[in-house]
């Protein structure tokens, strides 16, 4: 057999543990599907002191992370998270000396993604990421490979297990947002401080390096718009189940005749749309190639089990010896984004209006649809008692979004309107 | 860049003009993504004068497939179909040659894969065959590649689109098979002679492929129980329905104590499990990896488009350089299977029977069930009016298909009981 593949890891979180297990309990296995031993030799994390359950004295412990950079191995597996300090650090250190890199860092990725492809080109090393994007799913191998032939029209993901559990959770009981997400925190589902889950940022990250896996493109996260799910509510799911949706929050990226559009927020989409029925911490992703078609993926987003699951699978490719570049095409060959702003998006809305129960109200309200030639597909006003509130819910024809805006700051401005609308976009084809 | 990859293709059907399509319309995001041109030297095809839509000048036309092998290609796609006779002899001659072969043939793969590899391996020739399972979905590139850290303890999947269309049809129009059939037959979804679709064969080629895949075993065609379809009803899918499951065929092989089990038979599924809602032509296969956990995989199983993005994607993958085996590990370390019989199953079952509406009939049928240590969970007896056959519906606790067996022959021995007992085993976790 050929000589033992050298690797190093920095970060030794949950990921990190889930990476040394493999590696430790399947290691026959994986020579065997790679061609060559797997030798773990270096590690590196915040506390040499913690049990955490695996046995690293076989191991040489490196103090501070960019110096596995330095140490005899040939790959370095990053697993310390965040878009600068140490992980950007070890991670250019490796490049830079010709040791090729696997890293599940979405956030440096997005971020530096291009940068980092051009700099391991440089120097004759791989860049792989497999695990950055939706966990256990092998959508950016599928890429690169299995559909590899295809010319890509659109990806769509649920890219986030916080946000979806979240969101199916208030679907199947009726709750409300802040007490799902308390609960979601007390069972350790969400983060204490949850906003790169439910503010979509996390979604936007791994929706960058699809877009330019999908299109030749550098990663542009400032190009991605992005809303979060914090205001939706009860009342919305339970009216899109009326409607036949159900929400999720969408990553979406998309070739438009302005460009490519990136945008992350939450959709209406029909309930028998095959990515509206992925629930719970589950994440999918799907593809619709020119010549494939629609192909979803589904499985595990998060996790000791997928995660490691992706980095090790990037091991084995890596020790295979395919030479491959980090965005499939040459760093100097990936393209800046022209990119599409959301004003230019035409879509179907649901809009969900809470007023004061006064006569003319609905006809201030279709005045200014009908000012910014939005037409209106379906619309149900709740009265409620007597100087109660009413709530009216419209839906609409497709529309532009730069329109709707529109509508929506007048209607806002209207004193006859009492809350924030709350405006939903409709995703009816996914 | 590089000296161009020259390729042949043997068989110009669907999915050979898929290729060739592909192959001029992309040849610069192709050759982009695989770093070198791709260029079709070489055809072959039955008739040479059919027009097929394509440009074939710049292709010498070889008259015998087998030929192909001695012209200047470096790489053989062959889209001829069949086990034996042409396709097995240029595969073969090409692989002697020292020339990797790209095949969908999944017949071929089925019945002599293994030898086939180590064919390959001995000439140093490269194996590849994505398109032979599920078209478009990468399934075998993502065994290979994505999920390759993970052992295996199942593999799932809905695999030919045609029993699945007739099936959904079925299902959603409450028709019985024979009408079905021909429709799809009048529609162009169904062959003149649909033997090898509806009666799993089709499934079962497939089906072994992927055994091979996810155990590291030579693929065992011979040790795959096959059911068909042509026995389900309309009363079947209608009791199905009330019962909360879908009929699906299903091709599963999965790790037993007593070896690996494959079999391909009508399914009950829960109606809300992720497999069982693929509709129509489309394919799902699902992975259920000791890391990963649970994959599903969707998209289209046939077609010009889908088939040829499979094949095209390995081509690039070819191109880039990777060596890979056939089945992942070396042909020589492929293990005979050990494979667990049918009857050493313990599921539960639907059992439909037709019978003489008379007293005692149920007694009679209980007490074999007893007798076999079948434990009925459900027991419905549709009374019809007098004089007229009545019907029992039955689903079995987990059972031994051994002792089913038995207690379905003593059944259908039966004076009392009129028709051929309908069997279907009930999946409860996919």
């Amino acid at each position: 057999m050929t000589k033992p593949l050298k690797i190093a890891i920095a970060g030794l979180g949950t990921v990190g543990v889930g990476v040394v297990k493999l590696l430790q309990q399947e290691g026959d296995l994986l020579a065997a599907r790679c061609g060559r031993p797997l030798e773990l030799i270096a590690v590196s994390a915040r506390s040499k002191d913690k049990n955490r359950g695996v046995d690293l004295a076989c191991a040489a412990w490196v103090e501070d992370a960019k110096a596995l950079a330095d140490t005899d191995a040939d790959l370095i597996i990053e697993l310390i998270g965040g878009s600068e300090g140490p992980a950007k650090a070890l991670v250019e250190a490796a490049l830079a000396k010709g040791k090729s890199v696997i890293t599940a860092n979405k956030a440096l990725i997005a971020h530096h993604g291009a940068q980092l492809a051009a700099l391991a080109e440089e120097h004759d090393a791989q860049l792989r990421f497999d695990a950055a994007v939706a966990g256990g799913i092998p959508i950016i191998d599928v890429m690169q490979h299995g559909v590899s032939a295809n010319r890509f029209a659109r990806v769509a993901g649920i890219l986030n297990g916080t946000a979806n559990y979240i969101l199916t959770t208030m679907q199947k009981d009726g709750r409300d947002f802040d007490a799902v997400l308390k609960e979601a925190q007390e069972l350790g589902y969400a983060e204490a401080d949850p906003s790169f889950d439910v503010d979509g940022i996390d979604t936007a990250h791994k929706l960058a390096i699809l877009t330019s896996l999908a299109y030749g493109t550098q990663p542009s996260l400032e190009h991605v718009s992005i809303e979060g799910i914090r205001s939706i509510t009860a009342r919305d799911m339970h009216y899109a189940r009326e409607l036949g949706y159900r929400i999720k929050l969408l990553g979406l990226s998309e070739q438009t005749e302005f460009g490519i559009m990136q945008r992350v927020h939450p959709c209406m989409m029909p309930a028998d749309a095959p990515i509206a029925r992925i629930d719970g911490a589950f994440n999918a992703v799907q593809l619709e190639g020119h010549a494939v078609g629609r192909v979803l993926l589904e499985g595990q987003g998060a996790g000791e089990g997928p995660t490691a699951s992706s980095v090790v699978s990037d091991i084995l490719q890596f020790a295979r010896g395919e030479p491959l570049p980090a965005f499939t095409l040459p760093a100097g060959d990936l393209m800046l984004i022209t990119a599409a702003h959301l004003t230019q998006l035409t879509s179907r809305y649901y809009l969900r209006l809470t007023v004061r129960d006064e006569p003319g109200v609905l006809a201030e309200i279709t005045a200014i649809c009908a000012r910014e030639a939005i037409s209106v597909a379906s619309l149900i006003q709740h009265s409620s008692s007597a100087g109660e509130p009413a709530r009216i819910v419209m839906t609409t024809h497709e529309a532009s979004e730069a329109a709707m805006q529109n509508a929506l700051a007048s209607i806002a401005a209207l004193d006859t309107v009492i809350k924030t609308p709350q405006l939903i976009r409709i995703q009816e084809t996914v």
